[in-house]
């Protein structure tokens, strides 16, 4: 019989297994964390999600499911009675899903190419992430969250921006969100940061530093 | 007041369009429809995507809706009562949406790189297509759709696969989906295409045919 409970592979410098983790929190439930060496995965891990062998999978009551956005969604329609993740309304449902699917397809490569580029293609990169946070915003117009007045599914997709856009702003010497481009933006980065089980949940800053910024090294030592 | 009713903005050869007309179809919901020029696109669908600027978009009651999997979550959402194309189960509903962005980020792509490319690059592209079939076919194991005995979110999602397949296969003169490699796709293939609701609502072939064809050809010309 399949073992009961919930188990999350992830790996603690995962922003997409973070992601996870806050919907399982907002709904109170109760897991087991298992840390996975991405150079080195589990054969559990490769056993449940053999198709693209990512971190995080959750495995509920014996039941594995793949892809951080999937995941979310399943965790608010199986913890049905819990704190309301998506919102109620099919309309704002649909818009929720709309920007997360803007925020994963634009706003995160144009992201993740500041982080790991330099010169000329850095800076169109940095032009891009702006330019595409500037419409995510749009998101946030009279709402103190992207949720509304508490956090929602789309806080949970984009929340990790403000912790690695801040490590990624003092790694790389550059500014992405500042008050003056992005005010809605950069008000929602220390909001989200404030709330308290987001401050529990986060990595050690330094530690998620130390890793970034070793990575860029490395990618650009061996570039001329 | 905003105009009452339900309005689609797409392309006739577009089969992210489809997607939606099928979900539409498939409730009974009746639908004006609008065919945009690609290369000159009207004023209306700027002004209600103005993030993407792509069809389709959905328009019902004065609401715009963007992103074709999200408006077919949402037509199915709406009108509840009707056929349903979601899995009712949550673990059912995550593992066609799984499977639904494997389909886009996997297949899709790989299956336009065989179209838009010639020699080793179209051979690794056929490669890579032939692949990421082979794991979405698990998805079809024991059933005769994707969504069980009748066609649901995930024949709606890659349901113009089996129609545009054949036409590049025709086109590029090379063999993607056949009985042999990939059998349960292979018979998934007819079978949607021998769905009434299906057969009623894809272009005239000769015009997407011909259509893919100069575009193929408009591309190479400007290549040595």
């Amino acid at each position: 019989m399949a073992a009961k409970g919930v188990k999350l592979f992830g790996m603690w410098a995962s922003p997409f297994a973070l992601r996870v983790e806050w919907a399982l929190k907002l709904k109170g439930v109760e897991y087991e964390y298992v840390n996975e060496d991405l150079s080195n995965k589990s054969e559990e891990l490769l056993r449940y999600n053999p198709v693209t062998k990512k971190v995080p999978v959750l495995v509920h009551d014996g039941k594995e499911l793949a892809e951080s956005l999937v995941i979310v969604e399943y965790v608010d329609e199986t913890w049905k009675d819990g704190y309301p993740i998506m919102p109620k309304d099919p309309y704002e449902r649909a818009q929720a899903r709309f920007w997360a699917k803007y925020a994963e397809d634009k706003c995160l490569p144009a992201f993740f190419a500041v982080y790991f580029t330099t010169g000329e293609a850095q800076m169109k990169a940095l032009q891009e992430t702006k330019e595409s946070l500037k419409s995510l915003e749009k998101a946030l117009e009279g709402k103190k969250f992207f949720g509304g007045e508490t956090i929602g599914y789309l806080d949970v997709v984009v929340g990790w921006f403000p912790f690695w856009v801040r490590i990624v702003e003092e790694i790389a010497g550059i500014d992405i969100v500042n008050g003056e481009d992005l005010p809605l933006m950069n008000a929602w980065f220390q909001r989200f940061l404030d709330v308290e089980m987001v401050k529990k949940s986060l990595p050690p800053k330094d530690k998620v530093y130390e890793l970034n910024r070793a990575r860029r090294e490395k990618l650009f030592s061996g570039q001329p």
